[in-house]
């Protein structure tokens, strides 16, 4: 079986993890959890996102956040963005690298933005532009390209298109989002092969949730298709909207734990990554789906 | 992604999944859910053992249970026996397949026997003569076959060592068996590629759990190494007695639901399955960690 021998984990928990979660945490909380993560050898930290205090309340502090938190030379600090007053907030929190998100699916771009696929990454153009004079880097998301709740499957020529639509705004950095857990193994290996045959020059992401338990079996996937770079959350944090109670994001040490077993390098010290899911689950209250927090790390680990 | 079209699931969770539930299920219900599982297309199915009841208390009416199942002919009734006594009884319940277990590790061995694994295997001779005296088809599994709560990694050489010791006493259809959710995809496939080579008569079956979240990315590793049987239950009864809390067996509908994701065919009623599983969590009166009992099956196949 080859997979490649280094993978890269981007710690997405202190934006998608926490976006859902009831109980607002500090800054203070938030801003350890981010040094935590970072201490623990992550070296690519979504730590919030700048859009509309209102529409997720529990990110309104990120521009507090970015300036508080331990910035290491070597970790990049990413933040969402939907709009240029998002970038202007980047700018001035100091975040190096934003990230633009939109839908494969019309159906639910529709409900997220009111607006098509290709209008919104055209809408994106200020954003790049504003971006570009303030040397912020720009990486792109694709949610629902692995299937849709509302449309069903999606067509790997859809996500083709939107990944040209980011091209031409010179947006070559992509993560391919299973936002509400409809991937599957045989699918994930070939669309990541499909999109590096035809974007050889393109970095790719893949953003996975673990709400029908193959989350891992993607990742593996993902691998053996040359994929080595994926997002996880803390402590799996991050439900899904259309399926409550069901698991969200895949689990950071759950996937530190499985890349471990099989010689792939991340960097990631597993006890303290493990240690920072479970100051996690202390500061929101409630358990999640994570399962080395509930089973602890294969004694051949030990 | 080269994996085989048909797959074999062996239900388990009549024997395994309720084996530790504290619930007794009364007769009537246990032989429903054979016949329901039946019905849904499972054509192997563990329906009990025919161990010491006071070992199993759960099981002690396994022959009770054998004879009040409704017979397909197209369909194996297996039962789990570990002594000459309990051959005798699948005889008299009409059972037509039996299982022995070892287990890889001398130290699980031991605490389980209190013998060596070369000196069980040896042991079950006469439960061999008796099954084949009276037509009864025998299949071995051994457990911790990928690593051992005390031991910690299985070398894959010992695992070698007890399939020839099955081969000589005539078992030649095995079951390896992640017994506490240590397998690892790479692990998995390595270990399906050197026992199919060294014994290529043998018939192979994975037993894995779903401890550490790696029980559906192990069935791909499987599927990738050639191997097309696989143990489920219902519900993913059946946890771990060594991580309690943690998931146990992979479930069932789990397994359907990711094969018909990829067209690989299973001869199950997805649909008719998840009904199956939604019925055991109401009489065992607790919920599980079957993801798709929680989530639901993925837009994709509705």
């Amino acid at each position: 079986m080859l997979i490649p021998q280094t993978a890269y984990i981007c710690e997405v928990g202190p934006r998608d993890g926490l976006q859902n979660e009831k109980k607002i945490l500090d800054i203070d909380t938030k801003v350890k959890l981010i040094n935590d993560v970072v201490a623990a050898g992550i070296k690519i930290v979504e730590i919030g996102s700048f859009v509309h205090p209102k529409a997720v309340p529990q990110l309104a502090d990120t521009d507090e956040v970015a300036k508080r938190i331990r910035r290491s030379p070597d970790v990049e600090y990413r933040a969402l963005v939907s709009n240029v007053r998002g970038v202007e907030r980047a700018i001035a929190a100091g975040v190096t690298k934003v990230k633009l998100t939109v839908s494969a699916s019309e159906s639910h771009n529709k409900k997220n933005w009111n607006r098509s696929t290709q209008q919104v990454i055209h809408d994106f153009d200020d954003c790049i532009r504003l971006a570009a004079e303030n040397r912020i880097e720009v990486s792109g998301a694709i949610s629902t390209a692995f299937g849709c709740p509302f449309e069903g499957a999606i067509a790997v020529q859809q996500v083709v298109e939107i990944i040209k639509a980011f091209e031409k705004i010179g947006i070559r950095e992509i993560s391919l989002s299973d936002t509400t857990g409809m991937a599957y193994p045989r699918q994930v290996y070939e669309m990541a092969v499909t999109v590096q045959q035809l974007f050889p020059q393109n970095e790719w992401w893949l953003h996975l949730h673990n709400t029908r338990g193959l989350a891992l079996a993607n990742i593996m996937a993902g691998l053996q298709a040359g994929i080595i770079r994926f997002d996880a959350s803390f402590a799996g944090l991050g439900g899904c909207p259309f399926a409550p109670g069901a698991s969200g994001n895949v689990a950071t040490e759950d996937v530190v734990h499985m890349l471990e077993l099989m010689g792939v390098k991340t960097g990631v010290d597993l006890d303290k990554i493990i240690g920072v899911a479970n100051v996690v689950t202390q500061q929101v209250e409630h358990q999640t789906e994570s399962f080395i927090l509930k089973a602890g790390k294969s004694k051949t680990l030990q």
